[in-house]
């Protein structure tokens, strides 16, 4: 149902897919080895964004998140994205 | 109370401070309204860390994740930083 226009924020998730490598998480693994961090098994890095945008509803927000994630915020042949939506006003 | 050791996942989020300037984010909105996304009003850059460390309780495991926080993945002058801890095995 299409109301008012409010705000929507979507914090946007965004990582390597398990099967490619991941050279950023490697090197802050050995920095923390380095540190004296000597439980630390694996770091993955990723992408973080918090998006905030004008929709009339929830599920026209989460078809324009998931739109941009596909379309510009995410690398889909090498990376996965996941989002949650939630409403400010 | 100190268990056997188990298997932690840290999900860590950095964020920009919100009074500092994030350049990033301020070109994917252009890019992001370049594509036709006019709705958009805001978008902020932050990374995304997934930890996994061994540790005999979630309260070193906390400590620990905190320690590596300040002293190498954010950089406490501009940045903010939050985490999620689940034990995994």
């Amino acid at each position: 149902m299409d109301g008012p226009v409010a705000v929507y924020l979507a914090k946007v998730y965004i990582t390597l897919k398990p099967s490619v490598n991941d050279p950023q998480g490697q090197t802050i693994l050995g920095g923390l080895r380095s540190l004296g961090f000597g439980t630390v098994q694996s770091v993955r890095a990723g992408k973080y964004f918090e998006v905030r945008l004008d929709e009339s509803s929830e599920s026209k927000a989460n078809a324009k998140v998931k739109e941009m994630c596909s379309r510009l915020l995410a690398n889909p042949i090498v990376e996965d994205y996941r989002f949650e939506l939630s409403k400010v006003t």
